[in-house]
């Protein structure tokens, strides 16, 4: 094991050729029960199925056995049928066909080791909505959502579905990115009964445990505008700067025209809603800033950094080219004529973002209890306007908007923060482009807690389907992941010998 | 290490002499707080403490971060200030002081290690009722008892009395007996970032999680009897058939003269309690089967089960012997004239016994949920009545008593069973008198988790203090767990450096 992670290390510093492999799509089309997902090639064929699910875990009488439906899709085509390990998805926060479609590595690699494969839904996400839409976000509904009786979820599904499909002995491997990715190293660390491994891509298990700077993140977005040009990096701050102006001198129409806004501001918190808008987009175009045009969480054209600097430098007024850089993001279609900002932005307990809608609503409330994201900007480590998001403001926004307080530090003493000696068979990928990557572990801690860093890889690159454009590091982090695997499989199958 | 555990396992199996270890007794007469327990020797001085306590880990809602008073007892007597060791007992099923007092091993590891010691009570038991004595045991109150909840209470604990004290190095050891062995297994499979290693003394980790055969605990208990004497186990197995004939033919007349009981039999439901009555004084004297008298869950004699059998064989008739051998349990003072049947026993969800009081109902509930109990005699491979419980009498006194259905399956999935590979730094002990010693781990797994069996010890001997009757088997278990600790301590503080 030492020998092969020496090799694959050695190599992955010496590895400089492009890519030769074919470029592989997959669609969801259906979100009907048991209806195969209709695809551009030949693989894979999901089926989308729903899980009896325990609506209380860790309280017999608050529910007494209440269950939901939860969501997963699944597909056996590559399976070595009862004997092949089970490749397992801990679905993250969103509907989970959207993980599914641009994870298309966890099925070529089931292509490559016969494996079943699984992409199950996050309770509170999608479709798997435990009280419903109307009723899944009030009090006390709404406290079913915690990552433990998310977890416990996926370790109760993993148990009986095995069982329901003869496979009791096949290793299972758990896969995440993001949030999943936490989700991948905390099955790993509270049920290495059930999971013989995981791969965690872009996990930020640290920084959302209240370890690590506050300035970090926007520092990291900031990055990585500067490293595709000093002077765009330099153009953003001063927009910004120029932004910061008039609102200082409440010229309100000046900044409606510059940033095209359907309604003007007309006060310090709709500043405040545009800077946060602005910063948004900037986040986003950062974290997938992939090497080809992608639709996941949004529409992005190929390497948006460089289309955001390329544009953010193609004029002389800074606020314009502001407004037309965020447009990549939030006017992809070009088919805004205006931008409403608080339709297009909703400001959460997550400074990087909640999204829109149902899910966003979760999110937001992990964001407030469990999750610990006091991020903040201050234009000075960053480029970005002076939004700062202390433990006090998270408390003060959770209490009004939820009624809870959350609790600091809870999330490092249930998953171990950074004293993960004890922890084995994890790798914790990051791309070095991720703005989430420095939150996470990216030394290998021992043989068995590897961390692969991706060079000019964006959030989770390695778990997206192979293309054409992707850069070597990746194709190198991806076979060194599939060697890796193929080992915990084989281990854990001695054991059950 | 591994040459360490060889030396002590050799000396195991060849040491042989008797033991030169004083006798050393503690005493905690009072219950207020902050007021030191008055000691019969010079140490230790246990002050009784309370801290303030979320009660719903896993839910931010249901009680909008309430708290509630969890009672611990500490001495910094023994502790290399801000330095040496933390000990802590993981509160089991009742009062904690009684385990306190019950527990002198521990306090005498700390005199040798410089170890400050904290027992902590768990959760619903002994004065740590969140809900107060009226409430606590209602639904939906009850429902934050579970397993997770008390872990979650000692995790929390911990952290925040290492950092109040100025111990946020000090490397912390988890010890208990019985349930309480079983919660320090899981404080470090959970929460090995906060806990080092783990001193599990008779924890049934197995039998509890539904693993093994349903007929081996009253199995074990009759071989104690056995062992003693095969024409012990064969008169108290006679005296049940002769029982059964009586009960056949209803006479309940003979039944009251010849167990003395207060109230004849009315019905076949007193028959069931008056076996479960009789049944349960062998269950107790076969778990504390000491070779000293004890008051830890009763008053027993040196050597009950010897004197059960010398009892059951002084008579011609089997019956009146019987009744006689349950009063070694139930009329240690002799004060009773006869027996009330509801009042000395009362049967629960854990054929073993749940004791009396409000801490059986909170056993009782435990084991109606998240413990699982199945236990059953037979009268063909143990020597008491045929008492059936299967997991379809479970679930219908669990949801008639408590309106909850258990889940069988659920603690071995949470808490992995048999599947400890991955696990470390646990020492299993277990007396061979014991008979909740075969549910749980026997034999070594790795050099750090490692079984100690003690010939001649009955359920965690090896937690109580030294005593001159103690056997050679017992003090050298301590020798090792003494060993293997401080070798868990030093390794812990080399991590740390």
């Amino acid at each position: 094991m030492a020998m092969f992670i020496l090799i694959c290390t050695l190599l992955f510093y010496l590895y400089g050729e492009t890519s030769g492999f074919p470029s592989r799509q997959f669609f969801a089309t259906s979100k009907n029960q048991a209806v195969p997902f209709t695809n551009a090639g030949p693989e894979p064929k999901f089926i989308e199925k729903y899980f009896t699910q325990v609506l209380d875990h860790f309280n017999f009488n608050s529910q007494f056995n209440g269950t939901y439906e939860q969501r997963y899709l699944i597909t056996d085509q590559y399976w070595k049928n009862g004997h092949g390990p089970i490749f397992f998805y801990t679905g993250n926060e969103g509907d989970i066909t959207e993980f599914a479609v641009n994870s298309g590595f966890i099925t070529e690699l089931a292509a490559e080791q016969g494996a079943l494969v699984i992409f199950a839904e996050h309770r509170y996400y999608g479709n798997s909505l435990p009280f419903g839409k109307k009723d899944s976000f009030k009090n006390p509904e709404v406290g079913l959502l915690t990552v433990e009786q998310a977890l416990a979820d996926y370790a109760v599904m993993i148990t009986e579905l095995k069982r329901q499909l003869g496979a009791t002995d096949c290793p299972v491997i758990v896969f995440g990115g993001s949030y999943g990715g936490m989700l991948s190293v905390y099955m790993r660390l509270r049920y290495p009964n059930i999971v013989a491994g995981a791969l965690a891509a872009s996990a930020p298990i640290l920084s959302t445990a209240g370890m690590g700077a506050s300035t970090q993140f926007f520092q990291d977005v900031t990055s990585d505008f500067e490293q595709c040009s000093p002077a765009c990096r330099d153009a953003v701050q001063g927009a910004f700067i120029q932004l910061e102006n008039l609102a200082q001198r409440e010229d309100y129409g000046a900044i409606q025209s510059s940033f095209s806004l359907c309604k003007a501001p007309a006060s310090g918190a709709d500043i405040h809603q545009l800077k946060g808008f602005l910063r948004n987009a900037f986040t986003m175009m950062a974290m997938m800033d992939y090497p080809y045009s992608t639709h996941f969480m949004g529409s992005m054209p190929a390497n948006p950094v460089k289309v955001a600097c390329d544009t953010m430098m193609s004029g002389a007024d800074l606020l314009p080219a502001l407004r037309d850089t965020v447009g990549i993001f939030y006017n992809s279609t070009g088919d805004l004529t205006c931008f409403d900002l608080y339709k297009l932005y909703v400001e959460c307990a997550d400074p990087t973002g909640c999204g829109l809608g149902l899910d966003s609503l979760a999110w937001d409330y992990q964001a407030c209890t469990e999750i610990e994201l006091c991020y903040e900007s201050n234009n000075v480590s960053d480029m970005f306007p002076s939004l700062p998001f202390t433990e006090q403001d998270r408390e003060r926004y959770c209490t009004q908007k939820w009624g809870v307080v959350p609790r600091p530090g809870w999330l490092k003493t249930q998953f171990w923060g950074d004293a993960l000696s004890t922890a084995s068979n994890i790798i914790f990928s990051n791309g070095d482009l991720d703005p989430w990557a420095n939150g996470g572990v990216r030394k290998t801690l021992s043989p068995s807690l590897i961390a692969i860093n991706i060079a000019a890889g964006a959030h989770h690159l390695d778990l997206r389907g192979s293309n054409e454009a992707d850069p070597p590091s990746v194709i190198l982090a991806r076979w060194m992941e599939s060697g890796i695997i193929a080992q915990w499989v084989a281990m854990e199958r001695r054991k059950s010998l």
